[in-house]
């Protein structure tokens, strides 16, 4: 079994090297048969070569910060928050990822939350920010 | 320190009630000074009993499925995935719990990321579902 530590690094190793663009080492954290799963969209990636391409082909000058890594080592599985900056614009995003008996990733669901305006109606006990 | 069991039953036990609109069994799993954070509208909320009462008059027949929970005993730390059906419609919702010393909740971040149309130029990589 992987430990808290293993997942951790792993998880860092991917952002950073997802950060360099530097595909080589981002393709070493990632188990051949890697399913990526995209809910939002309902679209689905098989396989670390098609992963490691789509990440490749992303267009624009994205930078991701890490927010908060909580990783589970029981369940061999970990959740993090990220905010990309594309140009003036910092979006948040969430990635839940899973692991092999090797400890590399083996899946990764990603969530891309936008801004929206809140409904009416419960300005007596919110604050904006 | 509070145990990943600790951190999963208090979720559960979160969720459950929220599910049954069991407001007083779901105010025995926060801390008074719980902060609730939605970044995507920019709003919080402060204290247990302005968020007990935010819950109780939320509009609209909810329902709420736990899909995935990842438990960090070491950052005392809970992510959840959860799918609410609202009527016909089944909507995807992450939220991050916090706890204080005595295994309370005293922060939650929520998203809610909504289907959107995938961009044009990735086909090749990727099978919708």
């Amino acid at each position: 079994m992987t430990t808290t530590a293993d997942l951790r690094t792993a998880v860092k190793t991917y952002w950073t090297a997802a950060d360099n663009r530097d595909w080589d080492t981002f393709a070493t954290t990632l188990a051949d048969e890697v399913l990526y799963d995209l809910p939002q969209t309902r679209e689905r990636i098989r396989g670390k070569e098609r992963y490691v391409q789509f990440n490749r082909e992303y267009p624009g000058d994205r930078h991701v910060r890490v927010e908060r890594v909580v990783a589970d080592r029981e369940g061999q599985q970990v959740a993090v928050r990220t905010l990309f900056t594309v140009g003036p614009q910092e979006l948040h995003a969430i990635h839940f990822f899973t692991f092999d008996a090797e400890g590399r990733i083996s899946g990764i669901t990603d969530f891309r939350p936008e801004p929206y305006e809140p409904p009416a109606g419960r300005e007596h006990l919110v604050e904006r920010y």
